[in-house]
């Protein structure tokens, strides 16, 4: 389930942040241009730029360089392993809901009698 | 898309941790207490139980305490926002995947001719 740790430790640390996450989402509709993506963010270039080479090193973005215009373009790969990581943990689920079930009824019912 | 910013991302930062996923993919076969969960781990305790804070405080889990031992169980809404963001952003992605091929394919060929 966890073949890469390393690589899934930054995939998810890349989402545990909302500009990177809306950088992904306007990367979603297609590739941008560095200062296209900054424009929304009241934020300073370089701060931006972190969450740009942070995008890029986790493998979320590639970006390219033609001329003075870096443009960057979103990767599937990182959604893959998200996926991945999510089909396994829904196939230990729902094996054993009843069993959760269990485990919060029990804590009504303690709760109740207290 | 990212309606609860702040909840998601702990729900990522909460993933991007190998001992977290760990802790989250036993949770995932059934309830379990802090000893059975620490066991597999060389971690003092104190660490530990910061792991578990942080599951608990995202939202990822639920403890409670009989006795003198804690039982965690996994939460099913955690998994609901992480798929509903990948869901919007899938929802994005598969509108334009002629786009994204276009920049691909102009990279390769400008590589080439380099």
């Amino acid at each position: 389930m966890d073949q890469y740790p390393e690589q899934l430790s930054g995939i998810f640390q890349a989402l545990a942040d909302p500009t990177r996450r809306a950088v992904l989402g306007r990367l979603g509709k297609g590739p941008a241009s560095i200062s296209e993506l900054a424009q929304p963010f009241d934020m300073a270039l370089p701060s931006f730029m972190k969450h740009i080479h942070f995008l890029e090193d986790s493998g979320w973005i590639q970006t390219r360089k033609e001329g003075r215009v870096r443009t960057c373009a979103i990767r599937k790969k990182p959604f893959a392993a998200v996926e991945a990581w999510l089909s396994a943990q829904r196939a230990l689920w729902e094996g054993r809901t009843d069993r959760l079930d269990q485990f919060v009824t029990a804590g009504q019912k303690r709760k109740q009698s207290e």
